[in-house]
Parts: C-alpha cells; sequence; structure tokens
C-alpha cells in the first residue's frame, strides 16, 4: 500500500468511497466535496438518503459493483458499522479501509465492545453476556433489576434495547433479542445525566476533541443534544480524557462518537462507542468552527485536524423521527423554515416511518434556553 | 403553470435545476442538499466542478439531454449571468426559471443594466455607451480620465474590464474590449472604499439582507472580502437600503449581489449587480446562520428566508487563484487545513490557470484583524 501522502501529491484531488447510504454518508459526502475530495457511496438499498456523490446500488456480493466503486478510491469508510468491509478487501486486498477492519470488529457486536473496553482498563457499569436462561438469572442475582438487555449487534436508535424490570420481561427481552442465543446484559446505571462527545483520531493518535454535550434520551432513542453540557468543568474535563481512552483503546482513525454516564458523584462511566459521524455530533456542522463530518475526512486522509470550538456559546440539536408510514413530504418545510436561527436538514428519505429519523434542527445561540426554544419549535414542525 | 406551494405539497421532494457547472453552483447544490432538495445541474463543459448533483453535460442546443435535465425540476436557475434560458424554455414552455428571463436580460449586458438602474433612479456614477471613436472621444471629454473600459457582456472577475488613462490606452481598450463595436466608458469614481452585500428576495418582494462588507480589488479582481464593512453604521444602513432598491428595480427573485462604491462624504453609488449567490457572500457559508446559497433555494422556491446574521463579530474570505497553468494537484492541502479557524474550499478544478478562481478560504474571528491574518496565510498556503 503506497504511502497517502504520496498518493495526495499526485492525483489532483482524492476520491472517498463511503460504504453505506443513510444520512450519515450523506452529510459526510457534503463534508468532502466541500474540500475538494471526490465522492462514491455504496448502498445495498435506495433510501433516498444517498445524495451528494456518485452512487452505487446493490448487493455486497456484486464483485463487479463493488469493484467499479472501490477501483480509484483512495479511502475507503463506513457510515454504519454494520456494512461488509469483506466485500472491499475481495476486490481489492490492499484497499486502505478507514476506520480499520480490526476497529469495526470490536464495536460491531456490543458485547465484544464491552469486553475490550473492560479488558483496555476503561470505567464501566457490571455487564454480562448470556445464552440461557440459567446465564440469565445468574445475572440478575449479581447485576439486580433493573437491567437493560440489548442485542448485541444491529442495536440503535432504541432498536434492539430493552430495560426489563422482572423475569418475566428478563425472559421476552430474551426471547425477542437474542442473536444466536446471545444477548448483552447491563445493570442499570443511576445516572445524573447521559453525556456524549465526538473525538476526531489520526493515524499517528494525533486528535482533537468536541465539547461535552447532555444527550437527552426517550425510550433509548436520543431525541435532542445540548451543548455543552449541564456538568461541572471537571466532569467535563475527566469526561474528554475517557473518550479520548476509548478512542485509542479501539485503535479508531477519523471520528468516534462516544457515549458516557455521569455519575451523582462527579465519575464518568463509558456506555459505548461508534467509531464513525455521530448523531450526537451532528451539532457541529452548525456550532463548530469544523464539523464532525469535515474532521472525520481530514483524519482519514490524514491531514491536519480542525478547530472544535464553537461559533457561539450554546447549540441544541434536535431529531426528527417519522411520526406516521407513507411516502415523505415537502408541506411542513415553509412551517419549520418560519422559526428564526434554526438551520434545518432534511436528509431526502422517499419513505417515513415512526420513529425514522428524517432529518435534525439545530439552533445557536447565547444560552441553551433560547437555543432550545427555537430548535424544539422548529423540529415540532417539520413533520415531513 | 401550477403554483409552487401545490407542487411542492404532494411531491416528496422539490428538485432544483442548476444552469452552468462552476463552483457557485457547486455550492448551491450543496445547500439545496442540505434541505432535502434534489438537484440538477446543466453545464456545457466538465470542469471537474459540478459535483454533489445530477450532472448533464452537453451543449446548449442538444435538445434531448435539456429535456432530460428540465423534466421534473420544480424550478431553474442559474449559476452565472451567460447560460442559456432560450434552451430550457424551448423545451419547456412552462418551467419555472427564476431569477426571471427578464431579470437576467436586464443585467446581462452591463451597458443595458446601467441604463436601467438609472431610469429606475438609481444612484450611478456617469457612463455611456460608445459605438466609435468619435464617441469615445466624446466621453472622454464629459467624464475625464481615468476611465474603466468594459465589454458589455461576459467581463467577470477582472475579465473585460480596463483602466485608461489617455487616449492611446483608450482606443487599445475598445478595439480588444468591444461587443458587436461597443463598450460600456464609466468615469473612474474616486471612492474611498467598494463595498457589497446581498439580498435575498422571494417574488412576492420579502427579503433579507446580509450584513455590509469591504471587497478589496487588485486589477479588476476581488482579492478578499472583509465583515462587517469598516464603514460608519449609518453609511452601512445607506448602502443596504440601495442594496433592496436595486433588487427590487431589477426584480430579482433568489439573491443578488449587489457592488456598491462609498463615497469620501458617505454616499454610496451603486456599481454592479449580479442576481445570483456572488463571491462577496462566499463567507456566509461558515459565518452566518443561514448561506447566500441556502437563501437563494429558499427564495426561488417561495420558501421563508433564513437569518442573515453572524455567528461571530468579524469574518475575512479570501479567494486563491491559480498561479500557474497545469493539472490540479492537492499537495499543499495539508499546510493550508494546519491554520487554526480556517475553513478551507475548495472547488474541484481539475485545471490550474493564473487568475482562475479555484477555492477560498474563510475565517470568523472576534476581530478583523484575527480573521484577516488566519484567512490570508491558509489562502496563500492553498497553491493547488
Amino acid at each position: 500500500m503506497e504511502p497517502l501522502p504520496l498518493l495526495l501529491a499526485r492525483a489532483p484531488f482524492p476520491i472517498l468511497g463511503i460504504l453505506g447510504g443513510g444520512q450519515l454518508g450523506r452529510m459526510l459526502a457534503a463534508a468532502a466535496l466541500r474540500l475538494g475530495v471526490g465522492v462514491r457511496t455504496f448502498q445495498t438499498e435506495d433510501s433516498g438518503a444517498a445524495a451528494g456523490s456518485h452512487v452505487f446500488t446493490g448487493a455486497w456480493a456484486d464483485t463487479e459493483l463493488m469493484r467499479a466503486f472501490a477501483t480509484g478510491c483512495h479511502v475507503v469508510t463506513a457510515e454504519n458499522e454494520w456494512v461488509e468491509l469483506d466485500a472491499v478487501m475481495r476486490v481489492d486486498p490492499a484497499a486502505r479501509i478507514l476506520p480499520t477492519p480490526t476497529t469495526l470488529e470490536l464495536v460491531r457486536n456490543k458485547l465484544v465492545q464491552k469486553q475490550h473496553a473492560e479488558a483496555s482498563g476503561l470505567p464501566l457499569g457490571p455487564f454480562c453476556g448470556c445464552d440461557s436462561p440459567a446465564s440469565l438469572d445468574e445475572a440478575a442475582t449479581r447485576l439486580g433489576y433493573p437491567m437493560v438487555v440489548k442485542r448485541p449487534q444491529r442495536s440503535y436508535d432504541g432498536y434492539g434495547n430493552r430495560t426489563v424490570h422482572d423475569r418475566r420481561q428478563l425472559l421476552a427481552a430474551y426471547a425477542d433479542l437474542s442473536d444466536g442465543g446471545v444477548v448483552l446484559v447491563e445493570a442499570w446505571v443511576d445516572f445524573a445525566s447521559e453525556i456524549a462527545t465526538v473525538v476526531a483520531r489520526r493515524p499517528s493518535g494525533e486528535h482533537v476533541v468536541y465539547p461535552l454535550a447532555t444527550t437527552i434520551q426517550q425510550e433509548h432513542r436520543c431525541v435532542s443534544v445540548e451543548v455543552p453540557a449541564s456538568i461541572p468543568d471537571w466532569v467535563a474535563a475527566r469526561a474528554r480524557r475517557l473518550a479520548v481512552r476509548a478512542a485509542d483503546a479501539f485503535g479508531c482513525v477519523g471520528v468516534v462518537g462516544v457515549e458516557m454516564f455521569e455519575l451523582r458523584d462527579g465519575s464518568v462511566l463509558l456506555n459505548e462507542i461508534a467509531p464513525r459521524p455521530h448523531n450526537s455530533g451532528h451539532y457541529t456542522i452548525d456550532a463548530c468552527v469544523t464539523s464532525q463530518f469535515e474532521n472525520h475526512v481530514r483524519a482519514i486522509l490524514d491531514l491536519p485536524l480542525g478547530d472544535t470550538t464553537m461559533l457561539r456559546p450554546a447549540a441544541v440539536m434536535v431529531n426528527v423521527l417519522g411520526r406516521r408510514r407513507g411516502p415523505s413530504s415537502f408541506a411542513a418545510m415553509s412551517a419549520a423554515l418560519e422559526v428564526p436561527g434554526a438551520a434545518v436538514h432534511v436528509y431526502g428519505k422517499r419513505e417515513v416511518r415512526p420513529g425514522r429519523k428524517i432529518g435534525h434542527v439545530t439552533a445557536v445561540a447565547d444560552d441553551l434556553a433560547e437555543a432550545r426554544a427555537r430548535a424544539h419549535v422548529a423540529a415540532h414542525r417539520l413533520e415531513l
């Protein structure tokens, strides 16, 4: 594999390949284009979200299509943890894939991720993997109710996570969520708040960290993100250090979203990481000098990382989730855009489903109260 | 032609057609995609800049290609004044083209533009159209040297403009620049500064105005833009009123860049307008709540206009011009991105030519001095 700086010096402009055609890839493509980087997207189905790039739609196993996509890409990245990197490596064993397949292997399965984090000495709440009613009972004895049961793979945005309060709910969750007979069971963490940040990390380990955010969740689903987090500075500093340790422990290259719990005594536990642009960092597009998407592109191309500071003191990002089932509509756009100072982002998905992320709204302001009011009003009006 | 609100309520997402494949179209496409708007671009040649949209490359006269481009577009817009709107109207007489063909007709020829501005009662420096050596001599007698000679059409970025100091230079400029035997001759305006702003205007006339900018020119070419303009508030207010009057006089829909002269007594003269996103407004991408590109999309889709206020007190945008001839290179990108707090934009043009706009850099800061230092250093390093 030729060193990237040499490749970049020769090619007019590098080409970035993105695996996955959702909103993360869409926003990543926009950031890459700003820098003059060419973009291709590979997706297995067309939701309508992939845009701003040369899109290849087909099965992972379609070798010809994958070869057309991968040939000429300077770097290939993943917009989610479940893309099939093997498909790229089959057509181009020398492909530069970042984050690395090793990193994705360690995070894709949440049980493996927890085990690796524990082995790396990162502070975590109690957890265990369970593969039978007996092991579930053992977990209940050790961890105590309530507990959180998670499908080890492909659980995100509240899909695949459930809080259980008794044995009946535990067994039902196991029946619904087990993957190859296995679930991840976590002790309920009695947190003061849920916090998150994004770390951008170059291959050398050089990194920058975004401000700490409070993430507001309902039913394991992120409703909104408020920045800066309403926590003492010393707790924020501790959380930022933990986030960097996590990025290091998993060898992340690119950006990594790090979700954490702030406990009542000011200590911080790691919850989950995702080695890609993260929902909790969408506010950075409108609120920071350099967005998480641009810093992902910079990091995987081994370019200097950009400034993560905020342009205004406060930012609030509110997810726009589908509230019905059917084709999308642009009809409510006008009402949403009437809200002053709200940055409205629509992902272009052709179909709406209840709970599906179809856009987000960010408002920046001098204080959180003002940003919160604007972002929530605009997001509420944006019924696509 | 069906009313736009009805069309938007029915279609999942509107489709915007952009005529012209340069950097203005590129940045316009990015802004449209953020809003969920689909984008197509029609260009006659492929510079590499058109990206982020479905690109159609061919001759204006290629009826089949133009039909494929135009069919299904909710609105067609122009990224420059010289695109052939007739080609769109030939394949779709009912096409919604904004700014309107009438507006483009009035601005495309700079002599016609000056005459319409004068007829509309807008304050201008003395000018005349000349079509013979005798009329040039008459102009010299009336206006006095130095004068500025302009090719009426297709003069931009310093191409087609020349300052003349005597009869010999005047005749040479006429020989080089006349278009059908005609040149526009303007009295030299002894300005205190050159200022500009962008107005966004909906079909109803509802509008928003961006902050006033100082534009720094060398050899009729914009080197950098500083915001806010270093002029008294009452002069800025006067200039903003003049910009809105100009947008009204030409019936602009979308954004319009308005270039003006600040005179030493605080009066303001109109220089030129361009009814499209304008180089003097590129800073708005990184420095304002809503960019000029997004407000162009909002205005031509008749959606509520966005907030034009700045996120930080000062912004400086520096154009990156080619300094050599040959294929582009990404080699200097790393050095440019090392400058903290500089937003680097690269247009992806495959070929560099001396003076060709290939990118720009914006820095925002608490004061102009800091923004200026950062933007100029990064732009200087960005030798593509």
